[in-house]
C-alpha cells in the first residue's frame, strides 16, 4: 500500500480522502492541519494531526498531497516539505510556475525526493493536451475554453463589492465560437468572443442594486472585457441552486497536414465536471502513484505532468496495460 | 537535425514525408522500398533506395519510421530492423500487440536500440486517453466510438464479393448512444447500438444487386451485427465523392467521485480527421522525436505510447513547455 499524507483539509483535501477510497493500492495515514486537530471532522477514520507532527513522520509517508491554496500556502509549503518528503501539489498560478518549479526542485534535489507540481486539469490535463496537440499538429492553432463552471476568484471579487452579501460567478464558453473552431475555421477570437460571465448576487437589504451591477460589469481584469449578466437573487435561492462547484472546459487543437496543407484535423479534449475540487483531487491521487513509483526507481527532483510517462499513473502492470488498453 | 529513414512508401510513408516537412528539427535521409527505386515518385527531393541499402546505413539514421502493414510487413520488418536501428511502427492488430512487443523488445535490447510500437491514434492517442481516464476516474466506464470514417478492411471485404467492382465503407458512430454517454448515463451498448455501417458499391454491369446487398449485410464479423446501408453508385460517383480517407472517433470516460458516488464526471477525447494516414504519420513523427531523445539518453528496449513522457514529443525545451503550455 502506498502511504499518503493529506496536508490541508478543505474541498481539495476532502476530495483526496474520497479519491483514495477508490484506489486499492493506497491508504491515507493522516490528515495534517494548521487548525486544532479535534476541530477537523474527516469522513473516514483517518487520524488528524497538527501540521508540526510531520517532523516526526519522515520515512513513514510515501507521498504528501498538498491541498493548500496557490496564492498563500503552496509557494512556501511545497518548498518547505519537498526536502523531507515526496510531494505533489496543484499550484495553479500559471505565471509563477517557473519560479515555483525552481524553488521546489532545489528542495527536492537536496532531499533526493520526487515532487510533482501543478497537477490538476488546468494546469494539468489541459496542459497535456495542449502539448500533445502541438507536437502532433505543429501547423495549427490552440484554443482553450473554460466552463460552464464556477470561478472562485470571480465570485470572491464580487463579494468584495460594497452591499454584496454573497455571490456565485459562472464562466460560460461561447458555443458559437467553439463550433467555429471544431469546424477547422481557425477564428481569431477576442476575450469577449470566447466566454461570457453570469453572476448570481445576494445583496444586503437596502443596497443600491444599480451601483452593484455597475461595479461588477466595469471591474477591470475580472469583468470589463466580457459580456456579463447580473442576477440578484435571495440567499435561499443561492443556497438551493448554486451550492455545487461544477466546472470543465475544452482544449482544441486545429491543424493541417499534407504537402499543400490540404487536410484539416481537429483534436478536442473536453471535461464536464460535477465537482471541480473532487476531479482535481482525483488527478492528484493518480499522480501521487506516479511520484511513489518514480521515487522507488531512485529518481528525484521536481517534475510536472509533462515529465510523467502515462503508465506510471495506472495501477495495472505494463503487460496488462498493453494487453487491455493499447 | 534528427535523421529519419522512411521504410515503405504508401499512404503512411507519404504522410511521414509530408509531416517531417512541418518539423524544423528533423530531416528525411531516405525512403527505403522493396520496389525498384526509380519507380517510386516521392514529393520532395528525398533519395529513394532499395531496402537492402539499409545494411550500409547503420549509424547514419537516427530513427527508422516503418510504414508497412500490420498484417504482413511489420511483424517481420520491425523485429528485423530493431537490432540495428531505433525504430517506430504503427502496428495496429490489437490482439497481437503483446507478442509483437515481446519480439521487438528482444531485438532492441540485443542491439541496445529504442523501439516504439503501435503508435498512431488507435492504438495510440485513444489508448492514452483510455489509460488517463481509468487512472483518474477508477470508478467508471470506458467507451470508444469510431468514425465517421473509411474502414479499409470493410471496404476490402465488400470488394471480394462476386459482381463488385469497387466499394467504400464508412463506419458511423450512433449519435444518440454517444449523447447518452456524454450525459453520464453509463448505458450498456450492444455492437449494433454503437455504430452503423454505410457502403457505397460500384457493381459490374449486369451483376445481381439484390444478391450483392444480401451478401454484404449478412457477412459475419464484418456486417451481420450492424445496421448496414448499401448504396449502389457509378464508378464516376465513387471517384468524385469518396476518394478521401477521413476518420476519427471519440474516447469517453464516464465516472463518479465523492463519498457517496454523488458527483459525475465525463472526459471526452475526440478526433476529426480529414486524412487518417496523414494524421497517423504525424503521430509517428512526434514519437520518432521521442525515440531519438530516449536513445540519446542511453535508454533501450521496446516502448509504447504508455511509456513515453509527453515532453519528449515536443521540440521545445522543458523550461519553455512549463512557461508556455503548463
Amino acid at each position: 500500500m502506498i502511504k499518503i499524507g493529506i496536508v490541508g483539509y478543505g474541498n481539495l483535501g476532502r476530495g483526496v480522502e474520497s479519491a483514495i477510497s477508490y484506489s486499492q493500492d493506497m491508504e491515507v495515514v493522516g490528515v495534517f492541519t494548521r487548525r486544532a486537530p479535534e476541530t477537523v471532522k474527516v469522513h473516514t477514520n483517518v487520524p488528524v494531526f497538527q501540521m508540526d507532527k510531520l517532523n516526526e513522520m519522515k520515512g513513514k509517508i510515501d507521498v504528501l498531497i498538498l491541498c493548500g491554496g496557490s496564492a498563500n500556502d503552496l509557494p512556501k509549503q511545497t518548498v518547505a516539505l519537498a526536502r523531507d518528503f515526496n510531494v505533489i501539489d496543484s499550484f495553479d498560478t500559471h505565471a509563477k510556475i517557473p519560479e515555483h518549479f525552481s524553488n521546489v526542485d532545489k528542495a527536492s534535489v537536496a532531499g533526493k525526493n520526487i515532487s510533482i507540481i501543478s497537477v490538476g486539469w488546468d494546469p494539468g490535463l489541459f496542459s497535456l493536451n495542449r502539448l500533445y496537440g502541438q507536437a502532433i499538429l505543429p501547423q495549427g492553432h490552440d484554443y482553450t475554453f473554460w466552463g460552464k463552471g464556477v470561478s472562485q476568484g470571480h465570485s470572491d471579487a464580487i463579494r468584495r463589492i460594497e452591499g454584496v452579501k454573497d455571490a456565485r460567478q459562472y464562466t460560460i464558453p461561447v458555443e458559437e465560437a467553439m463550433q467555429k473552431v471544431r469546424c477547422g475555421e481557425n477564428p481569431e477570437l477576442s476575450t469577449r468572443q470566447k466566454h461570457t460571465r453570469e453572476c448570481f448576487v445576494v445583496a444586503n437589504e437596502g443596497a443600491d442594486l444599480k451601483a452593484i451591477e455597475e461595479a461588477i460589469v466595469t471591474m477591470p481584469n475580472y469583468f470589463a472585457d466580457y459580456d456579463t449578466t447580473v442576477h440578484f437573487i435571495s440567499e435561499e435561492e443561492l443556497m438551493r441552486d448554486h451550492q455545487g462547484i461544477p466546472h470543465g472546459g475544452v482544449v482544441l487543437r486545429s491543424g493541417v497536414t499534407g504537402f499543400d496543407n490540404e487536410n484539416k484535423h481537429v483534436i478536442e479534449y473536453k471535461l464536464t465536471l460535477d465537482s471541480n475540487p473532487e476531479f482535481t483531487s482525483s488527478v492528484l491521487v493518480a499522480y501521487a502513484r506516479a511520484a511513489y513509483r518514480l521515487s522507488k526507481e531512485g529518481q528525484y527532483g521536481c517534475k510536472t505532468v509533462f515529465d510523467i510517462a502515462p503508465a506510471y499513473l495506472h495501477p495495472a502492470s505494463a503487460e496488462d496495460l498493453r494487453k487491455n488498453l493499447l
